[in-house]
């Protein structure tokens, strides 16, 4: 394994802001953006934080991502809105919609918020733990760039499009969902190649559509399965959930969906046509007291984790995780002793510094 | 394989709507409940159909359904409601929940709706199929007694807890998703059962919660599988998804949850404690025009749909269907030739006619 720096949250949250200031990114919107960032980083989702932020970057510096949009609704009622994000930063897009769901449900019960023209918006637990902190439950959905093929398919046609939904406890932590939803995260292909490892079965196809175990068959014109990979495993339903996000993303708000997504970095090619602007999220809120007594229902939820806690265990485990477990930990671990990066990506960070002139160190 | 004996559908419901009449069930709720259940077993969904009529009576006959519920809205807000189903069949008291969804949306863009203290409500594409009708994307859930274990468990912890939801196309027929969350039916496991033989990988485990092929030893004590079966293959992921539909149709609705639901059938066991009541629905409606021009996402809901039919087949196969294509198909076929019902079914039909006099032939 390589070796891993530490870096503090507030040291990347620092660089991170002040590089999006470098492009033109207003001060707040720049913070908010290094906030999603850094907590993705500090809940351990390493791929979906700081190590992104030079692709952020190369779309800004070549006008592919505008730094001071015009964010606005363009049609709602008492419970929705559509949002413009006008080609923003995801980043700062994202939390502006999410706010609107939020300010929605206060009045109505829940808000929902279908978002078009926008960008890539880092980790979608981060705006389901933003409706926590309003005791409300959030919901929050993203398209993204095409490579996950649909059952019976043979090519990328849908992103790894993620869902997340959060449920505040009272005593005990906040359940918090938040999957992509091929079989496997992307990562993990980039991380086989790097070892070079072959795959488990069930994760890739090769460019002809045929089953592969090779990490580089995946990455040369093949594409990801959907969770349940075939159809004896409920690959259908995989291929539902990921038809699901695009669905409510791409054409509830008039994104582009499924292999028309634009690509996150200049790496790929741009799709052959556009049905839409950008790429697409779709954000809920709930208030709970629109439904039940919010203490009953977190007293509910106390009980949910406590008995799923206790879960006879399966052979060779210590049992099920309650939803949100693996990020919390990491948070609480990370927020003392630091993120560590790998090397790839500091030397990304410091091309970046390089590029901008923001001092990393 | 065991002949097959068809049966019009309006035989069928004719029967069945007898059946609930008998028990006290007031004609339009009879008919009602008639209409679901024959749509299963058009829609090819036999396991939900007329073949579990004689479960609901034998839950009416000794009083454990109430045949003439008082529902009633306990709480609401502009775009929501909690229902108590006054422990009434599903079949009753999730239509009208589902009414109450669309009516919400009708006034404030979308509606959702938490049900309590109900019972199985049949199949759940049925209710998004009624939000259609309305010009809205409809969406259900219900919780269902135990049977799947949650990553890493040894038990069963959570029902079969299906979703499904459904998006209108302009000149293309709907993209329906209709999904429970294990990583198979639990229908092909009874099968494998009759025919002995063994099961795929991945969808079950035995009593002591190791993998196995074994369909005896699931039912004898195992449990299915989340929808990715193990960690490798995202179990975590349809852990996460069968957990999402427990939390939203339980703690939020006031019913049971998890390994607390009540069962279906006088088969199985009383859970050793009751957290809520009933088992529980979510359902929620979205009127399109609160988000896009109708028409607009209409169109790319067909372009979505022909994009995704045009996709590069994976070899062996005529290429990815369209969410809601095979039950479209066993729907306009049985409306023409009738629906087949193997003879164990057939059987327990005639027993439930000598039961209640109903007049079977």
């Amino acid at each position: 394994m390589p070796e891993l720096e530490i870096f503090s949250a507030s040291h990347l949250h620092e660089f991170a802001s002040r590089v999006f200031q470098h492009f033109g990114v207003p001060a707040p919107d720049a913070n908010q953006a290094a906030d999603i960032l850094v907590l993705s980083d500090l809940r351990g989702i390493d791929s979906h934080g700081i190590a992104r932020l030079r692709s952020y970057v190369s779309m800004l510096s070549i006008g592919r991502i505008n730094p001071r949009p015009n964010i606005r609704v363009v049609r709602e009622s008492l419970s929705t809105a559509s949002v413009d994000g006008d080609n923003g930063l995801g980043l700062v897009v994202g939390p502006k919609a999410n706010a609107i769901a939020m300010d929605k449900a206060d009045h109505a019960g829940t808000g929902w918020v279908a978002v078009r023209h926008t960008n890539h918006y880092g980790i979608a637990g981060w705006y389901v733990l933003e409706a926590l902190k309003r005791e409300m439950i959030g919901w929050a959905m993203t398209n993204t760039t095409k490579i996950v093929a649909p059952l019976w398919g043979a090519e990328k046609m849908l992103g790894t499009n993620p869902l997340a939904i959060a449920f505040p406890g009272l005593e005990e932590p906040p359940i918090v969902i938040d999957m992509a939803t091929p079989a496997a995260a992307f990562g993990k292909i980039e991380m086989a190649i790097r070892t070079d490892k072959p795959l488990p079965d069930g994760w890739a196809i090769d460019r002809d559509g045929n089953a592969t175990t090779d990490p580089h068959a995946m990455v040369n014109g093949g594409a990801m399965l959907p969770l349940g990979a075939d159809r004896e495993h409920g690959g259908h339903k995989g291929y539902c959930l990921g038809a699901l996000v695009d669905l409510l993303c791409g054409p509830l708000s008039g994104a582009n969906w499924g292999p028309f997504t634009p690509p996150f970095t200049l790496d790929h090619a741009e799709p052959p046509r556009r049905v839409g602007q950008g790429i697409g999220h779709f954000f809920g809120a709930m208030r709970i007291d629109a439904f039940i007594d919010p203490t009953e229902f977190k007293q509910q939820i106390d009980d949910w984790i406590r008995t799923f806690r206790a879960t006879k265990p399966a052979p060779g485990t210590t049992g099920p995780l309650i939803p949100g477990d693996p990020e919390r930990l990491a948070e609480a671990d990370r927020r003392i002793t630091g993120i560590p990066l790998v090397p790839a990506v500091v030397e990304d960070l410091r091309f970046v510094a390089q590029q901008t002139g923001v001092a990393w160190e």
